[in-house]
This record gives C-alpha cells, structure tokens and sequence, in this order.
C-alpha cells in the first residue's frame, strides 16, 4: 500500500500539538511527510520542515504559498493538517477544502457557528473528508463503549456525566504569564475559556459515546481567579435530542487533577466509566450484577475497538495512539473506506455551537437554551 | 468515667439504621442502651428493646410513653436517638428537646423550613444539644479536611465540587418494589426525592469542610425512569457566603457506582479529594506540588482527626465508626467538652431550607435562587 | 439475648491492642466488660479497669489475682482475652483454660512448639474455646473467599500469592527507640524478628482461604539494616498439604507501604485478590472471563460473609469490626453455635511451628523443610 | 537530521512483535524502513515487505540474503532488528555485527551462556551497538527511579522486589493450544518456560533501576498444570552485588492478572513503585514522609526521563513508545550521543547466565548458586 503524502500547517518547532500530529501520521506507516509549513516566521518554518525530511521546494514559508505550492503538483499532499493558531483554523480550513485537498483540522473548528456552517456546507459540496481532531475519542474502549451503546447493551441511554478538569492553571501568581493568561481575554481567546479549550472535548464525547446529540443547555460559569474576564470553571447541564440527562464539570483551577477527563454513562440495562488517564480500560457493569473491567485487547470487543489496537492486552496505548487512530481513520477514508467514527465538520460545528450557547446562558442565569446550530435545527 | 444512659426511638429489628446506631453508641462504651421505644407495633418493640438488654419497665410501647416514662425518673436517659420515619422527627425532637433531653435526630430533621426553625429556636432556648446525623462529617479524614481549611493549608477555597450518587434503583423493573418506590412517591417523600436523600448529605458536607454557609444555588432535577414523580437524578450548582462556587451531583440511577460519596476542595494553595468508600485517606496536592496520599493515623494530623480515630495507620475504619464518632462528640459535649465539628439543628434546618430551595429553582428552569432559611438570612 | 461476661488481661492504657478488643467486645452487645486485670503495675491497673465500669471487686492487680478471684463466682466471665506481652501468652492460657475458662489469646499463641502442642492438648481435654486472634481472617469478604474455595468456585487451588509489608521499621536512624528495637532483639521477641510479627498472618490467612495447612517451606530471611540480629525482611516459600504451591513476602523495611497485607489465590477455573487496606472488596476472574469486583454487602455472597456484615454495601467496615467478627463468632460458640472459621489453637501452633521452621531454613540456605507441629505429622 | 535506514529480520505479516518494531521505529521519525527478510516463506516475506513501501531489490528471502545484499551497499541500513524465532538470535545477530551492522535483538539474545559472552565479546571487538529489547527499561519512569537512585535520592537500595505475572496460560483446557505449549516444551523453549519468557525482564528491570548486577540467587520453580515440564511458576530470591536482597515471582497461571509487571525498590531513605500497567506514574514515598505520585512530564523530573517523553502530563503513553523510546536511544548512539540506559549484550548475557542459574537452583532444592556468566566473575 503506497504510503500517502501530508502536509502539514503549523505544529512548528516547541509546540506541544506538533509532536503528537507527526507522531500520530507517521507511526502506523500510512503517511509521509511531504510538505509544510510549519512557523509563522517564514524562514525558521522552511528550516525546520526541512530538517524534518521535507523536499526544500514543499518547505513553505506559509500556508497561501503552501495552497500554490501543492495544488498544481501531481503529487499532491493528499492530507492538510491545520495546527495553528484558532483564529486562523476557519480561513485555511476553507482554502484547502475549496482546493479540493482532504483537512484535518485542530479544535476549535471555526470561531463563529456560522463559519462552521459555511465549512460544513464546503465539506459537503467538495465531497472532502474535513476531519476535527477529538483524539479522545479515538481510543480503541471509547470506540468499545459507543458501539455497545449502538448495539443496545446498556439499553436506552438515561444519563451522561462527563468531567474534564485539571489544576495547571490554579495558580494566581501564574495567572499573568502570557502562557496561560491569553485563554482568559477575549481579545485572544474569544468567548470562551475553559469551556471552549477543555469542555467541548467531554461534550463531543457525551455526543458521541452515546451517538445523539446536544439539543439544548444550561451553564453556569465562574472566573474563580479574579483578574480573569472568561471562565475558569463551568458546569454545564444538558439534554441529548432522544432525552437523555447530561453533565459536565470542565475547571483548569482544580489542583491536583492532572488530566481529569472521563465520562460515565448509565442506561437503562447498565452502566460504564471510562477514564482518560486509564484509557485502556472501561468499566462496566449491568444492571444487578456485578462491576466488570474490559480491557482493551480482550477477546470479543467489538470490532471498532479492535482494529485500533496494536499491541496485545494490558499493554498499554496512550494519547499520541489515540492521535494515530485518527489519521488511520483519515487514511482509510482517502483511500476509500470510510470510518464511522471519524469526527467530521458537523461535530466541530456542533461544538461552537454549544459554547456560544453556553456563554449565553451563563449570562442569563443559567436559562436553559437551544444549543443546536440553525442549520441542524 | 460513669457511662450514659441512652435511649433509641425506632430503629427497630429488620431496620438499616438501628444496628449502625446501637453499634455507633455502644462502641466506644461511653453509653449504655437504657430505654427504648423500638417498633411501631408497640409490643414487638418492647420485646425487641428487652432482647437488647433493656429493663422491662423502659422497654416502651412508644416514644409518648418513652417520654412519660423517663422525664420523672432520676436516672433518666441522657441522650434520645430519633429514628423513625422521616415526617416524625420534627414532634419527637421538639417533644424531647422541650423535656429537656438532648437529642440526636437522623437526618431529615424536618420536612419544613418553619418546623426546622422551630426546632433551632428550642435548642437554643433549651440549652441542650440537638444534633444531626450528618455521620459522614465525623470520619477522621473529613475531619482533617476541614481543619486544614481552617487553618488556611490551601487558602481561600474558590471551588468544592462533590457527588453522591449509587445505581441501586436504576432497575426499572424494581421501581414498583415498595422500598424504592416511596422514594419518589411526594405522598410519603416529600418534595424531593433524590436530593433530599443523598443529597444534602453531600451539600452538608461541602459546608462542613469549607467551614462556610451555602448562600443561593440552581438545580436541574430529572426522573429518569419516567414512571417517578421525583427526581432521581440532580445537579445543583451553588455559591457559599464567602464565593466559593460548589457544584454537586446526586443519582440513584448511576448504574455501577454503589455508593459514590465523594468531594474535592480547591483552594488558592492547594486542593485534596476525599471518598467515602476510601475513608481513611485523603489525597492533597499542593499548587505546583505533587499529589500526596495523606494517612488516617500518620504523624502530624490535626488534633480534630486524631481523636477520632481508634487504631494505627493504614488499619481501616469504616462507616459504624464514623457514626460512633457522632457519639464520642456527643458524649464529650454531655460531659461539658463541647465538640465543634458536631452537626447541629442549625445545619439540619440549612439542609431543609437548601432542598425546598433546589425544588423551587428546578421547576423554574434553574433560576438562581436564596438557598438560606429566612432566619439566618 | 443476656450479655457475657467478658475479662481482659492486658490492654491497659496507652497499648494498641488493648482498644481494638474493647471494641471488638462492645460493639455488637454481646459482651459486658466484667473483670480485667490490665496493667503489669497492679494499681494502675485497677484504676484504669473500674474507669472502664469495671466493679472494683473485679478490678485486679494481675492475672493470677483474676484468676482466683474469678474462678469462684455464679457469675464468672465466660471469655477470658490475653493481651499481654508474648512471653506470657502461654502460661496465662494455660492457666484459665484449665480453670474452665474460654479463651482469646493474642497471636503469638506462644514461644515454643512444644507449647503449643500443650496447649492445643489442653483446650481438647477440657473442651473450651482456645481462639487466637488471626482477626484479619474475620473480615467478610475474606469469609467469601473461603467459601469460594470450598463450594469449588475456582477449582483446585494452584497458587497462592500473600505479603505483608510496611515500612514502619525502615528508618534506621529510629531502629534504636525501644518500641521498635525489641522486634529484632532474640532477648525479647524469640527466634524471629517480620516474619513472627506479620508474616504469620499472611501464611495463616493461606491456609486458612485454601483450607488446607502448610507441610514444608523454604525460607530467605535478610536484615536490611545490619544492627538488627533478626531479620526485618523475609521470604518464604511453602507447599500445602494438597499440593498448592505458596509465596509469602514479609517486610518492615518497605518504605512506602502502610501496611500492605494482600493475598492472590489462583485455582484451576479462577483466580481472586484481596487486600487489607480495601477490605470491603473481593476481586475475583474467572478463567477466560472479566475481573469482577466482589462487594461486601450484594445480593448472593455466601452466609458465612453475610452474616458479619453490619451495614449495607458501599458503607466501609474496617479493622476494629474484623476484630469484633472473631468476638461475634466466640459469643456464638459460647451459646452453642460453633462457628467454623474462628482460629484455634490448632492454628496457632501450626504458627509457631511455621516460624521455628522458617528460622532453620534460612538458617540451612533455604533447605526445604517439614513446617508441621511434630502432634500433626 | 537525515532518517536512518533500517532493515528488519522477522517480525512478519500476523506477528505480535512486528508491528510494535515498526511503530517504534518509525514513530518519531528516525528511521526509514528500508530492506527487510519479514517472513521464513521468502516470497511471503519479499510481498510483505514491499507492502511496507520497501524497494523490491531490498525485500529479501531470508536473512543471509539480506546480508549479501546489504553489506555492499552504499546505502546500506544502518540497523538490523532480529525479532525471528528466539533459536536463531545467536547466529544472525552474531553474522551481522560482524558484517559490521548495528543490530538491535529481540530477547533472549541467545540459548547458552557461551553463545551470550561470545556476542558481548564481538559487540566489543567490532565497536558496533547490540541492543536487547529489554523495552519496559525504556519508559521515562523507569528511567527516572533509575536516575533517582543513581542521584542517591533514596540512599543505598536495601530491597528490590518485582513480579511480573499474568494469567493467560492458566487455563488448562487450553494448554495443548500449540501457541501456549511450546513455551513449557523444552525441546521448543529451551531449559525455562515463565521465568525466561517474562522473569528474566523483571530481573533486568531489579538491575536497571538499582543499577547494579545479580550476583548469586536460590530458585523455586513450579508446574502447576501438571502436564507441562518447564515451569509456569517461578520465584526467584537474589543479592545484586552491593548486597542488595531481591525477590522475583513470576508466574502466567495467575488468573486476573493481565501483565502485572511491577517493580518496588526500598532504599535507606525512601521507596518506590512502578507498575507496567500505569506507567506514566511513579510513586514515591520518602521515610518518615507521605506517598507521593511523581507523573511523567511534572516540572523538575531528571534529564533521562524528560528526553523520553513527548506530550504533556497526564497524557498517557504505552508499550509501543517504550519500544519507540529504544529505537531513540539507537538513534542517538549511532549519531555518535551514547545513550547510557539502553540495554547491550551484557545485559542479554547476564539475563542468559541468570536464566541457567534459577533452573541448576531449583533442581537443587532452591541452594543458593552463583549466577554471574563466567566472563563476569
């Protein structure tokens, strides 16, 4: 199977999100690194792309130079990967879609819902995988638990309870470096802090282990640092389209929780809980019986879970693996098998539409509200 | 040291809550079982009382009799249990209260405001205790908690997020069995279902540890096994007094959690986390520090723990023991060593004010609502 | 049910046992503190006895005192409990069973073979209880296990798996403070230093899970901190009577561990682990199947766990109510329902043989030897 | 940084150990895939290769093969992993270090002790890198307890005691399967089934962190299904030459037991923990102080473990970045920066000497043996 050629688009020298993507594209064989452009300076960005093993002529200073580079070549990249800053996600999503090029682009999609709309009406004309990367739910027990939701083992789905919190950002005298103090101004981040940096990742989840979708909400936020303008902490109350009860804890002040992401949900016939930190495993029990583990690589998961596994039972797999299974996806979709699960430009619609949603009704005291995008309601 | 002479109202054979009392009095040999009025069949209760070691003459038919019986008598009982049906504690413990014994009430201690105001007007005018069985408060690692917050270990506490949530009636098929359905049932339960069972021992809890008063909260209630008229699953987020934000989850739908009390303080230095099926540790990290596990029995805990923890480090105490330290506290305040952690009328009047309040504000869509009794407001 | 009479000799003020068996004793009702003779200093002892409502008649200077004191009387205590140092366990033993009297002694039952051989001889003759207090073999879900073997449910037993480390002892700047150096003095604490003092718990608790005894062991004992004469860390190897293969690791010296007493039994068709510190849980894998977590407290465990569990499930007991099983099960012997679990003096000499064997074997470079008492050859 | 070429003997299409090289190799962009001899059916092995993106004069029939075709090339691979059947280690690994290759060589390196010195002897001569697959050495946590007792943070290692056991040969209907009966047939394993096949990674990891070696041990060995000849059972005491005791159990009858590999290391003032199944943490406790959990990406961990790692705290990573982490340290030392911690011939060969010495001292009755290879004396 020849390997497929990708670019990527930021992701440059010290950034977190870099490694994971290159690690997450390379590791299982299906991609090479063909072309990028890597930094917002021009000439650090060839280097470093170069460095990496790009042709000099596919190492871009930009991503419009990009654009003109690769869409006349015969040998196109055939993914684009977009790492940069969010405010920019919507206008190189867009140009690399139109150009007929596949997009895997980082969260959060767009700004506005109705830029998501407008890339979710592209994605759909141009008929291009544009893919978003909720990674997490990529891993192969998340896979396990949305399929036996889908396959009705737990019964209708009642509630969800979902938490993504940590404590990196708890500490006042911290608060100013410019690090951690650009997700709090609206100048950079936006209308959202902590909502839109870690709770749409545990609300993308509860979507789509339980494979509905939010209808409405109702949020209460906190700025439990003075000095921030967005939300540190929120808590966010909502309903699934076919009923089910939803809650989600997401706070960055919460010392002690590293990476406290994980979801229970509870049907009618059982129960589980998955926990981001032990990803390998979910928990399960059945109504009247008796709580069980299910490990990844046991005989008999379903085959969701299993074709993203690579290595035997208890042997851990960990997040740049949950990254790599979202670029299996992609790659079989390219080359003609599409994934079910793949998050796509709905889901990152349906995500900035929550988190506007959200911040209005927190405004509001909480008021419940419709949270589906215009065009899906 | 003289024992004291202790008199139970219900708890009668085949009860849950008669054992964990008698062994909770009984444990530590500060009481000796001396009257009782066991049963609502007054027969079987008087037998039952004289099975347990209780003189003939103070094995009563029921607690008017009890009352008649011991308040002329100069060995007279020194402390009442009241464990009878909910909507029976506000009389018995007005009654008791009034002739002049001291009272220790299970928890709800009134289904209204008004009669729970009345009940803290009488304490104080009486002069004698009323305490609430809030036992969870009384483990020795809650204990240390709260001590810690008062001293100031991690500062000003900006956010207390607790659950309290089981799965043992998320059998819909169960949900006629007469002992879950009068849960749910306003006729016999009350406004709440829920919450006012589980619930409020969490949001006692979030007091107790923070040391501060809930202030105003909005709920969202759910039944999600339709047939209930009562919620069986609730969010409530609240502010104490002095802004720390707190956020509580309580289910009995939560299939596969048995009995999943547990709460996270975090404060401006620091923030620990305490369950109540691991009781005796409880787990602290200091901003910018590593998590730490601290013991039940280690060097150095707060003289509040200390005492009330019977044997050495890492030999567990479980839950009749955290009920016998409501005991030892009570006992030590008879005998004029007044116990400040021990809940009292006040609290259990802010938990009656805080369930009519969730009601209120559920049904109005999570209006934001004053959650204190008109009394302390 | 009328109270018994209870004695204690030993656990005056300050030891740790001494509150562990008083509230073993009280906490269920079964017993009535009735005569004690509590202190090596004879008057300290008295006072202290008659704080603890103790009639001054019976409070008593020492254990020959209680001896002649309560031999005589209609209303002599009917469970005698030997607390005191180790070197006196057997005469004291001997002396009140000989006089007719039930007895609990501490474990070790005694110094020599040959003595307990004695006493194993006498309780036989005169038909009294001899318990020795293996009191982590009561807690419910090790009660479980046990059942579990017996009624088959993980065929026969392969391997078992048992330590108990902690590292309390692993300071060696605090190895010369008294109440730790005696445990490696050979004047003080015998021919064994770990192994006597916690190991025997795990290799009692083997056996008494696999229901079957120790017939040879080989055993590696070191002194970590080299002042030490006995060894502060141990490993045994051992075969049951069956043919079940054992590993017991001991240690005082595991730095980090509190008190890590945990056992792993593998049969043909399943395999369980419990530990101390999470007494509450069995957790149990059927052969091919998915671990499961056994809960103290749900429906179907077996009677003999049911009926020493006091609160529902999800509600922790702990060590003080394991030890208040052993007093659960003596008082049910005394009013003539023997229980089948309670160790004996049987158990307590196969102990002191175990220790003395796994002395010469380390001493012989791990030569493998018979550990069974010479009367059970 | 150009890739370097790598080339792969074994390690074909259905082999569990194939796809672990490849992602290791390839996952952080070192090495190219460049030739390889993947399957003992040359043309399978020349498809599957070419499969893989290798140029088909590069896809060779079998190893000898490849090395005549690769020693004369210009380009040729820089690496050889043997991941073939374990007999044949010796000799290939032995032909391509000497055609002047660096080789990386699944364990065990070799059948006999002589086979293992006469490898270390030509690694030496020819100044070429032999790695073993010791990979669990190569998680960042590992590699931190190793640089903390390097540093002296918990003073000279007193006690080191690591099991590595799983139950997935415990099923005895299933021990005819032929993938699970070859390893107890000594015609096929060689002279030890679990202890060589899982027990000798323990040892290596006992030596690693305590960066020292074996010096002497006493074995028990166990066929607990009793049809099988080599052991399925093992445990193993041990001295490292700073008298530091050992023990080691082993076993793959232990039902539950997915892959518990977990080592713990008690040194004069401090402990630790690591468990193959939660890698990403470290748990620590000084003496006299609390536990404490040291997790992969904290700030302040040492250098060995920080290099190792690549996304943010809290994010998980697996077995397959272990292998990656090798394939790292490969790559460094063949751009000329020695990578200390990765595994060499020595270490195979110790693992080799240590494997003969435990079957000789089982067979003995446990006698305690020297179990240095001879070259080592």
């Amino acid at each position: 199977m020849a390997k497929l050629n990708w670019g990527m688009i930021g992701g440059g020298q010290g950034s977190q999100i870099g490694p994971a993507h290159r690690l997450g594209a390379l590791a299982d064989g299906h991609f090479t690194l063909a072309a990028g452009a890597l930094d917002h300076r021009p000439d650090v960005g060839r280097a470093y792309a170069q460095s990496l093993g790009v042709a000099p002529d596919r190492a871009y200073g930009d991503w419009t130079e990009m654009l003109a580079g690769e869409r006349g070549r015969a040998d196109r990249v055939d993914l684009v990967t977009v790492a940069t800053p969010n405010a920019t996600h919507f206008e190189i999503t867009k140009a690399f879609l139109e150009a007929g090029f596949h997009v895997l682009c980082e969260k959060p999609m767009t700004v506005t819902v109705e830029e998501g709309e407008e890339i979710v009406r592209i994605a759909e004309k141009t008929g291009k995988i544009c893919a978003v990367n909720y990674c997490y739910s990529a891993y192969p027990m998340v896979r396990q638990a949305r399929a036996m939701v889908r396959a009705g083992d737990i019964g209708r789905v009642r509630l969800v309870v979902t938490n993504f919190s940590h404590g990196h950002h708890g500490d006042a005298t911290d608060a100013e470096n410019p690090r951690v103090r650009w997700r709090y101004d609206p100048a950079m981040a936006g209308v959202s802090g902590q909502f839109a940096d870690c709770g749409i990742h545990a609300l993308h989840m509860a979507s789509f282990i339980c494979d509905d979708e939010v209808e409405k909400l109702s949020a209460d936020f906190a700025s439990t640092i003075s000095s921030r303008v967005l939300e540190d902490d929120a808590m966010v109350n909502f309903r699934l389209s076919r009923g089910t009860v939803g809650r989600l804890w997401t706070s960055s002040v919460a010392i002690g929780r590293q990476h406290g992401f994980d979801i229970q949900v509870f049907g009618e016939t059982g129960g589980f809980r998955w926990a981001s930190e032990q990803p390998n495993q979910l928990i399960y029990t059945p109504v009247g019986g008796r709580t069980q583990i299910i490990e990844k690589g046991e005989a008999g998961l379903y085959e969701e879970a299993k074709r993203l596994s690579r290595v035997a039972i208890a042997h851990p797999e960990g997040f740049p693996l949950a990254v790599a299974n979202i670029y299996c996806d992609i790659a079989d979709a390219i080359r003609g098998e599409a994934r079910d699960g793949l998050p796509t430009a709905a889901s990152g619609l349906r995500s900035m539409a929550a988190v506007h949603t959200a911040v209005a009704s927190a405004k509001a005291g909480g008021a419940w509200m419709d949270a589906r995008p215009p065009m899906f309601r």
